[in-house]
């Protein structure tokens, strides 16, 4: 099934390394500092439409994300909220932006085995310096041969990824546990795919699949790729 | 002088178009705010002293000032500050990212000319999003081949991106407005460079010069380029 390969690109958070999680985390620690004013249910809502809201101005990221905190806080506090629990917002974010890297299951044995016989990238989405500070941590740049941080994952930013690698979009394959980012735009202009989910998604990147779409591998694990290649 | 170019690379803010003089009037206006707990020139100070702390892991851009100005601001006021004036340090950052774009004199004329010889870059650092959102209103991006978001501009950097150009360091040349970013890191690795300052230079982009490095030219505006290739 998987033939004439030449580029193998790897999305980053919760494909290599847990990531989704963190936020989640953060998430429940914002509802426990703003729970005197709303419920955890209405706080998660709120600022969740704040991300979406401001997501076309701030992009992906944790930068972002603490602003759109700091801004939900305002919002559900009633303009009550305290300079201290603004300062621990911040520290909040500060602290993920320093987390160190926790590889995912098999990856460096997957990455290490592949890249003798492929070309391997990274294509992920978010903050420039937050994505090249991970690479970094996780000690697996070695395996790369190329980094592309996107500024997001749609059909145009694959094509032109794909054109500046000089091949053809049958010969790139995608690996990645987002249905929406890593996998439904490449099967629109016909590259190769293998889904890994990751047990945490984001709301936002959460999408239905329609039947004429389901045509890829699912995995469990990242180290089934080697069975597939 | 100039000769075997193969590759020319703008630096975008304050070379292409106008952008230091934006974050002066936001200060200005951030420094209003804070009026009542201390003076311009101590507020402006904090502030900066703020930015660089936060730059490792904020890197550079609009929203890690902004981030720098709501932890200034709460330091400065001593936890006094009132929510009101921070929802207006998130409009004032918020306002910065909506920007028209405003070319520099002569902008257009240059690359027009320049793009029928040369292949030309963007190498501009800040925020992924940001720069290919000013990218796209400038109306320029039609006279580039390869636009490069770079997390900062040193010499480990610059190597990166002229490997992966394929080119050698002789046959680069660099134009851009920052003496620290866009110079003399491309001096070091034997590359070629245009200096065109901007009246406006944020305080940390500057540096002594020593006369030992002083060999490259500076122009007084963008379209003297023409002249001397």
């Amino acid at each position: 099934m998987y033939k004439n390969i030449k580029v193998i690109a790897f999305d980053a958070d919760d494909t290599l390394w847990v990531n989704e999680p963190y936020f989640r985390e953060v998430e429940h620690e914002f509802a426990r500092l703003l729970s005197s004013f709303e419920t955890e249910n209405k706080i998660n809502q709120e600022l969740f439409k704040m991300e979406i809201d401001n997501l076309e101005l701030y992009g992906y990221g944790i930068k972002g994300f603490m602003l759109s905190m700091i801004e939900s806080a305002i919002e559900l506090s009633n303009h009550k909220i305290s300079n201290e629990t603004i300062s621990k917002i911040i520290n909040l974010g500060k602290e993920m932006l320093e987390k160190p890297i926790e590889l995912l299951d098999g990856v460096e044995e997957v990455l290490k085995y592949l890249s003798v016989e492929y070309k391997l990238i990274v294509a992920t989405k978010g903050d420039l310096l937050d994505q090249e500070r991970k690479l970094k941590k996780s000690g697996l740049i070695k395996y790369f041969d190329h980094i592309e941080v996107l500024s997001d994952k749609k059909v145009s930013n694959y094509k032109r990824l794909i054109d500046f690698l000089e091949i053809e979009p049958s010969e790139f394959l995608m690996i990645g546990n987002s249905l929406k980012s890593d996998i439904l735009p490449l099967i629109k202009i016909g590259a190769q795919v293998i889904h890994v989910p990751f047990h945490t998604t984001w709301e936002h990147e959460k999408v239905e699949v329609h039947s004429s779409e389901e045509s890829f591998e699912t995995l469990d694990s990242l180290t089934e790729v080697l069975a597939l290649l």
